[in-house]
């Protein structure tokens, strides 16, 4: 991204300014969030999306709702913060880890006893700014560390299909899937994406496609019932796709489709790769089918822009994330390296070095 | 259809008529058709689509090109159809082949010799419109066997996923894959139908979910990325599809998507069948390589009403169809009955009983 003229999302002078991510392509258009329910509806609406981006959105709505707030002592601050303003961005979106991931450090943060001189409400809002700024450069430099542990696993000239977006707009910059395929390309590799246009929000043909070409990696874009058909072509050499919510035994948990393109790569012999921080990762999770599953609104598929694509009255699926089972996944690309099956035990031993 | 008002083309006082299927669900508008040039380009942006309805279209165009003609004589109109009307019909669309057999079927009627009384051009004419009639009332008579023949494979209580429109509206009345649908429940059977939406053009959503909620069927729909979700839920017993044309190996082309939810179905087990009239039969071609595919245009991925889905400059790929080899079809529907593999062989018997 440092060549790029635009981001994902960051603090700037008391509100969190994100890109709206409904409006691309059509329209660069940042907002300006000055208000915890301003943020907390626009990750509902998804101006913001992403496991990882999402993370870093809510912490910085917590030092948001910090810097709000007219308590004036430290205790006051706390109570707010965590009758108030935590649970409701909690409450946003159920599916990514990541959210809760961000939203217990910031917490943790909040709880610590930085002793008399430090205790005072202004201190504990400065430790929150510091701690949500921090979980945002951890992001990006972790999406780095993802990338370069790829390069294990790109060929040269791979041509990479991916699904939905795991881009830079999915993270703070740089991304997990496309942090793969940046660094692919970063070390010369001349890698070119494919990318599912990911119905019903289009973020593979939305997203995707408008940060790739924006940085200038060869993409093109294919409907979801296309790559079965491109991958029978021989034009398919790996998946990699990111992740929003990973189990314990290696589940994964992405945007809807991502079960199919899994079960259609096995059935090609293609490998198939999920890139995501251990932050991704939910131990407390056996497997995939404990995940709760967000399931969004009818109109999200009968819709689009002017157009009414589905007869009234009638009924849709809109289960927004689905599961690949551990057995489906070649490895999952982290910043602690490749993690291989048996995943129970990579997992712990991921977890054991960082 | 019996009971529904609407129909999908028929021959009206010198004209044909048919159901705009672009503007459904929104609109449900009839187009007057009374020259062959704006009924071929119909045809081409899809109007009126569906192999077994671009057959009886175009072989209607040929008794609109009849009418329409000056000629006096006998063999300047035959002259003037061969030249002129026929090729023009059959360069609207590559892929489906019963687009040829009726244009075939009407030139073979062109040029049968009646005797002298019956050789005058007004002669011809009535023959040629009798023959498109007769077209047509075979069509919904087949697609009425089919549903029957279906019955064979349809368990009670099914839930049927099927892509794109196999329906009434892709044939004269009835449907192929829809018809074997209709006949279970006209049988009592209580089936239902998950319809993928089927990108680009919603076939699914705007007229599969159109006709069967018209016809009281049970109908909900599905993003086509979402089908491999619902196979491993178990929510879907069996699939159904048409067909655009099949090879004499029994490889069947169908709208791109169809071999993807083949794959699938193979993964969870799910019976995979293709219904379809004889005529889409090619035995002329030994495989389903040797099947010119469609490519359509880029500006049907890339703009959905007035939203525009993709970045400027950014490609797609845009077959509109694709192969399923005939080792994931575990039967093929017709009004000859369901042939089973080896399907080289129950082909030609097949062909040989009819």
């Amino acid at each position: 991204m440092s060549a790029s003229s635009w981001f994902t999302l960051r603090w700037n002078e008391g509100a969190v300014e994100l890109l709206d991510q409904t409006r691309l392509p059509e329209e660069e258009h940042y907002l300006r969030l000055d208000q915890v329910e301003d943020l907390a509806q626009a990750i509902e609406r998804l101006s913001v999306r992403g496991a990882p981006a999402i993370g870093v959105a809510a912490a910085m709505g917590v030092a948001l709702g910090a810097f709000n707030s007219m308590a004036d002592g430290a205790e006051a601050l706390r109570s707010e913060l965590e009758t108030e303003v935590i649970p409701r961005l909690r409450a946003t979106r159920p599916t990514a880890v990541n959210l809760f991931w961000a939203l217990d450090r910031m917490q943790a943060r909040l709880r610590e006893d930085s002793g008399p001189a430090k205790s005072g409400a202004d201190a504990v809002r400065e430790r929150l700014l510091e701690e949500a700024q921090k979980i945002l450069s951890e992001d990006i430099q972790t999406c780095h560390q993802i990338g370069q542990a790829g390069l294990e696993v790109v060929e040269a000239g791979a041509r990479i299909l991916t699904h939905c977006n795991a881009g830079a707009l999915a993270t703070a910059g740089y991304g997990t899937a496309l942090g793969v395929v940046r660094a692919a390309r970063e070390a010369g590799l001349g890698v070119s994406v494919l990318a599912d246009e990911t119905r019903p929000l289009l973020q593979g043909a939305r997203l995707t496609a408008w940060e790739l070409q924006r940085d200038q990696i060869p993409v093109r874009v294919c409907t979801d019932n296309m790559a079965a058909s491109m991958m029978q072509g021989g034009q398919v050499d790996m998946v990699v796709v990111g992740a929003d919510r990973i189990a314990a035994n290696g589940d994964v948990v992405n945007k809807i489709g991502t079960y199919g393109v899994a079960v259609l790569a096995q059935a090609h012999g293609i490998p198939f790769y999920v890139a995501a921080p251990l932050s991704t990762i939910d131990r407390s999770v056996a497997s995939g089918a404990e995940i709760p599953i967000e399931v969004r609104d009818r109109e999200e598929v009968a819709r689009i822009g002017n157009r009414v694509v589905l007869p009234e009255g009638v009924e849709v699926e809109q289960p927004a994330f689905d599961v690949t089972p551990c057995r489906l996944v070649t490895g999952i690309v982290t910043e602690a390296g490749v993690l291989r099956a048996p995943y129970e035990s990579a997992i712990v031993a991921a977890f054991q070095d960082s």
